[in-house]
């Protein structure tokens, strides 16, 4: 009988290790200079924490299980959730503003495209407990400091933002009726992503009135730099009202705080970004290749009432996640991925059968003092021990003639020097150990 | 609703992150240097996967589900089957020997006790291909290079090993009868966990026959200095055999490689280790706290058959897992965890509302170059903002006086002195960033 993996869910081999650990590198080292502290969460919890944020049709699309108590548990299909039940059981004693980060594995039962598999990465990054438009433009640097780190540049990736708060308070102001707003809200989620003809029909079946269906065309249009209020009131012919004021001047400091953060170049308003998300109060962005030919590299935003509607007090917050599969694939297509070989500092070998005692104890100091180091199980030829520390990929071979006596090879140039073993060796702690 | 995590999961908050974060960075760095890779497995399998190696009955210890097309999957128990099955799929293009290691998450379906919960994280370390017991000293070398780059010393935890290749030979020489022998061998396991009346009482049930019980109740107390094939038949009065021979002879070897590795202190020779999993060939050993007041800190050994069990070829394999939970309260208990704090390395501070413009930049500048930098969401006096930077732990303020002029002040020693900003910059950059 043969075993396979199951569809959707990716064997890492070290190859492929290698490759998320440079993505994990990259995100955990950019998240803590930016001063993010990393938590997680289990990986599996009660099926309500999922429901009581998504509904109870997101049930279906996650990996769920009863527990021996006949509970109904679920594997997270996203951290956010967690994230806020942890800070919610704290919330008292957490000192604010909270700016924590994680890469958990999630999982989702659906199934796999491209881009897109029923097991994952993703890298999350949320700032709680601060209103400021400067905590989002925080995070849409931390965003694009992970791109710009992995070798990314404007070039191949744009971050597009809009304002959910802005795109209410019209709506509200164009007399939109409540049950007309998801609709509506979806239409324009579609603006980039179906010809124009397409998105007028689907706006007019989604708004009904011909008044609104022309506010909100208009609306959508509109660039950034007339994103006044007082201009956006006269252009859709409403009047003007404090939350559409607000929502301007907040979307103003935003604009500035990426200006300021050396990030303006990467970033630009699109009102047809409103994200999937239900629960997005305030700026909301995401990351496509340039392309646009992949899914989106990440997203996020501001969602305010989460914390609340999980059975917390009214915090704020803000963050985004970005998955490693579209990344993977973005940086692969792009050539951004360095060389990543398995390597070995040093391969010790025994000039002949009898120095062999000698291999092990000196494998040992080495590695004790930080130096990777490698030896063959074989006892056989120094010209085949050669030929295996050159496949391992080592940089030096140790060649031991006795306890006392020893030869350094430097595989890269092929200089070679007799010497005592303890110089041998403090050479090679020297040049790779963490004393180094 | 308050909403809370299941029960024999843990909630990693920042502060425990970081004791999870030293442990696993320890793990990472000793099997690289001790020359493995690093691999990783989905988190859920067929369900089939883990049944094939561990009968029907694991069934009920797993949380396992059905897939939309109604396959049941469960979430890995441990990695070894994964293991396995991925070296099968690619056994003919992998290199060996297989030096691979993987810090998988990994859940079982019972009920929590202390050192035992039902989500955790085993570091598991596996040499396959390579049947020198070389292989085996090696693992239990990389096992003990943990534990003292942990800071734990032979006084602390104990290795315990032995043989369940000399173990089933001289069960064999004894006679013993096929279906006595998992029991007689549940018995021997006991041996170090009950009073001696109750060990032979076990025994005697187990092994029925008089002489069985005389012949393992010796062999299990000789100490490892007799464990020669003609002591072992003569104290045991049996008949010499091939098996006993190479299995004392190959038990001899790894003792000799455990010496030449400079580890003999922290292993000896215990004829009560049989570790409970049936597939183990060989060696086999455990590692315990030396007052053995908690589960067992690690445990591995040779297990030839599994790649076989499971679809493939016969290859030899041999390994060990450590979990995180145990080890993690023998840490604290032996106050080995050294203080793990967040840390900042720079504060960036604004000495008057207007000079904030020129902190955003300063804050990206210095983060792009690797320094963890941070700064006050809120603009307010100097001195609350001093008090912030000492509260994030942060190494040195920079004191924002305009675009050009600059006070560097280092936290620790309070000393503080003017500069331009392109030479606090660059400062800090020494210090602190990448290429400092």
């Amino acid at each position: 009988m043969s075993f396979k993996a199951v569809k959707g869910t990716r064997d890492f081999y070290p190859e492929i290790m290698r490759v998320r650990n440079y993505i994990f590198d990259a995100w955990r080292r950019v998240s803590l200079r930016n001063g993010f502290e990393e938590f997680d969460s289990p990986i599996f919890e009660y099926l309500e924490l999922f429901t009581a944020k998504s509904g109870q049709e997101i049930a279906s699309q996650l990996f769920n299980f009863t527990d021996r108590g006949g509970r109904s548990l679920a594997i997270r299909p996203e951290i956010t959730p967690s994230l806020a039940r942890m800070v919610n059981a704290k919330i008292n004693s957490l000192a604010r503003p909270i700016k924590w980060f994680s890469m958990p594995r999630l999982c989702r039962a659906e199934n796999p495209q491209k881009g897109r598999l029923r097991e994952f990465f993703q890298w999350n990054v949320d700032i709680i407990g601060e209103t400021s438009e400067l905590a989002d433009a925080e995070c849409v640097f931390v965003c694009i400091d992970a791109l710009r780190e992995l070798g990314l540049s404007p070039g191949d990736v744009a971050l597009r933002y809009s304002s959910r708060a802005l795109l209410s308070a019209v709506l509200k102001a164009l007399n939109t009726a409540e049950d007309r707003i998801p609709a509506v809200t979806a239409a324009l989620d579609k603006r980039n992503k179906v010809p124009p003809e397409a998105f007028d029909a689907m706006l007019k079946e989604a708004a009904g009135d011909e008044r609104i269906v022309a506010g909100v065309a208009k609306f959508a249009a509109m660039e950034e730099g007339c994103l006044e209020a007082s201009k956006i009131c006269q252009e859709l012919n409403i009047g003007q009202t404090p939350e559409i004021a607000a929502a301007c001047q907040s979307l103003a400091s935003f604009r500035a705080a990426l200006d300021r953060f050396g990030i303006g170049q990467w970033c630009r308003y699109d009102a047809g970004v409103v994200r999937g998300l239900a629960y997005y109060t305030g700026i909301v962005y995401e990351v496509f290749d340039a392309g646009q030919s992949l899914r989106a590299v990440a997203g996020g935003g501001r969602y305010d009432n989460l914390l609340e509607v999980l059975g917390g007090p009214k915090v704020t917050a803000t963050g985004f996640g970005m998955g490693d599969v579209v990344l993977g694939i973005l940086l692969e297509e792009k050539g951004k991925l360095p060389p990543l070989q398995a390597q070995v500092d040093c391969f010790v070998i025994d000039a002949e059968e009898s120095a062999f005692d000698a291999v092990l104890g000196t494998v040992s100091r080495l590695r004790q003092g930080g130096v990777s180091a490698e030896y063959s199980y074989k006892r056989q030829h120094i010209g085949k021990q050669l030929k295996e520390a050159n496949r391992r990929g080592a940089r030096k071979a140790l060649i031991v003639k006795s306890a006392q006596e020893a030869g350094l090879k430097d595989l890269v140039t092929g200089d070679q020097a007799d010497m005592s073993m303890d110089e041998a060796v403090a050479d090679l702690l020297r040049a790779f150990g963490v004393a180094g």
